[in-house]
């Protein structure tokens, strides 16, 4: 009887070779671009103590987060977000010069029901800034992120904006109370995805007045203009395109306090908001219980990477650009010395351990993507010439070996 | 009342920025290296089916995996290392082309007693070649982390090695039973820390015979020699030098089959290993209980880290070069056009928010680590011009703005 096979946990995901590395190469442009910024890398543990984490994601976090008594008796949990370890860290080092501009791209884990498409394990990718309140802040994370997207070649973005002390402002002045306002805000957010009309009629099924959206935009223009002027003008000077004020905006999370804002991809909307954040100026708090100002995003990675794929902006890639064949076993010292050079002269390159058969050989070079192949055998040893095989252009050339790095590179770069 | 701030896990860390940076440009030079050997990096989740990890790691592993009831009701575990974890995607995914050379730098969790100096979570940084048997692929692992130091400028590494299966001839051929086999070479594995004469001693209170040891030693020499010399060759054909056979040489883990290495500083010996592998023929096995030979190396990351910094390797780290300052509010607009073009410049630049004295932005520079500052005030508004202050060497020029990017480059690089 065959043995059962190890599984990989449900939810969970492996990165086989060349989604890994096109994972890395996101993540490694979208670093420098917030480095450009001015932000700087942070990173915390996997697990917390229960106590941070618990009470601070509502009763689904609550359900969803992974926690567990350790060896020592300690109430632990996954790190559910990137936010609430960031606040810990402000608190914990109070040395940390202010401002304090940080990113983090790390994993976290959410008990999700995985039929809904969703992960338990995914990556966040956050640039919070924490310590100021200038609306200047808000317009350099949103410029921050704006960059990114542009780095990553994913096309036009479109960035919406609004603010939640303004939505306050305009639903106190229409007399909506906090309880119906909560309800009135969730079904306005939906305007996107169902229209106008739709929500209209929602809102009329839930018992709100017909006149209260009509006066909720003209409350929310009129209130809102030096906001908008202030905030567009920040965003362009910083040189970023395409941005509006969307009234309809509200975005989930408790926490935030003021501007909020999300990324969608101007010819892909339908793949919803590739990035969110705001300002959430309650949410951390010192040794004394002052509040901390801070404003922050947020890229979902696995949703921009299914876009990416699905635009082909990701290329098929590869670890090494050449293998370095193996004809005869006498001339595994030559083989090796030939890796040696080309490595060390920046060419990633993999030696065919064993002799076999070059049909072999070839469809190895082919299932791993590898453009380029060295052929040496006793005939070219003889006269220091090795052939040098274009995999996808099919063609070949003979060289001297003091050649060959210089002439893969012409073929490869 | 004081709030109790909330804590860091025990044995556990935050990296704040000046050290995270450092760490992410180690492993961003390890990665460039084990790529340019033809390795690719693969990642796996954090948490595995318990099934898996227990019983892997000996009663010690079971001690210390952290592992706990999912919502599910499966019992699942932390990754305790890479490579359980790498067995499961080459049986999981059998379509993988062989040898599957891949690499994974990542963390994995075990409750240590943090009192040892040992931490909770630790970054292991692991290359292994799967799916040949091949003596040169032992070889390339090898030149792999040499080439990996040599890029990390960490001084000279010597590298050490043994045969799993030579020492067993030795063993058997000198009669010693299985049993005493584990206590010899656990004792003679000392000698580099106790040296000789001490080890001698240990062997004697133990029982062994006053021969054995030195019995031991010719026969490892004489039946050890066309081992040797192939090995050393090859290495010496991949240009790695400071090899040396140790006979000596055990290393812990039950699952090595063959040869097995070590890496040492070579002026640093007092830092101990700080990488280590060997060849491991039995523990992957496919579906059918086949075995997979395998082979792999693993770098201690938290060792070389304090190894690099003791040596001054590791320069203090910035995320912004430049400070734009903040003299006017009414300038606004003219600074966040200053950051826009240093940033396209590829400069990393930061903006102090809100105006304030600028003693107190000097110092704000100083804490961050901040090489330059611009300033520019309503007078040099007026004159387009901006002053230019490198803060390390204390000097100040003045220059057009359309220079300043090229002016600050010259400053920085």
């Amino acid at each position: 009887m065959a043995k059962q096979l190890p599984q990989l946990l449900k939810g969970f995901r492996d990165f086989l070779p060349q989604e890994q590395m096109a994972r890395k190469k996101i993540i490694s442009k979208i670093s420098e671009v917030f480095e450009r910024f001015g932000f700087a890398p942070l990173d915390t543990p996997a697990l917390e103590y229960y106590e941070l984490l618990g009470g601070k994601y509502g009763d689904e976090g609550e359900k969803l987060m992974y926690k567990f008594k350790d060896q020592g008796g300690r109430m632990v949990a996954l790190r559910y977000d990137l936010t609430v370890p960031l606040s810990r860290v402000v608190v914990n080092y109070p040395e940390l010069p202010k401002p304090f501009k940080r990113y983090q791209i790390a994993s976290v884990w959410r008990a999700e029901n995985p039929q809904k498409g969703r992960y338990r394990e995914f990556m966040q990718c956050d640039a919070d800034i924490v310590g100021s309140d200038s609306i200047v802040a808000d317009a350099e994370v949103v410029t921050t992120f704006a960059a990114a997207f542009k780095a990553l070649e994913i096309g036009e973005v479109k960035v919406r904006f609004n603010d939640r002390r303004l939505v306050d402002q305009v639903l106190g002045k229409l007399k909506v109370s906090k309880k119906q306002a909560v309800g009135f805000l969730r079904t306005i957010d939906k305007i996107d995805k169902l229209g106008k009309q739709k929500v209209l009629e929602l809102l009329k099924d839930e018992g709100f007045d017909k006149k209260l959206m009509e006066d909720y935009e003209s409350a929310m223009d009129a209130l809102g203009k030096n906001f908008v002027e202030e905030f567009e003008e920040l965003l362009g000077s910083f040189g970023v395109a395409n941005i509006e004020f969307d009234k309809y905006l509200a975005r989930g999370l408790d926490y935030y306090t003021g501007t909020i804002f999300e990324f969608v991809l101007k010819d892909k909307p339908e793949f919803g908001s590739i990035a969110g954040g705001g300002r959430y100026d309650n949410l951390i708090q010192d040794g004394k219980g002052q509040s901390i100002p801070a404003v922050g995003c947020s890229i979902g990675l696995d949703r921009m990477l299914a876009a990416l794929s699905e635009m082909g902006v990701i290329a098929p890639q590869t670890a090494a650009e050449v293998l370095v064949m193996n004809l005869d076993k006498n001339l595994t010292a030559e083989y090796l010395n030939i890796c040696t050079n080309l490595r060390e002269a920046n060419i990633d390159c993999e030696f065919y351990y064993e002799p076999a058969k070059l049909d072999k050989q070839f469809k190895f070079a082919q299932a791993k993507n590898i453009q380029v192949a060295v052929i040496y055998g006793p005939n070219e040893a003889k006269s220091r010439k090795a052939n040098v095989k274009n995999l996808v252009e099919k063609k070949q050339v003979t060289v001297d070996l003091e050649d060959l790095a210089t002439e893969i590179k012409s073929m490869l770069w």
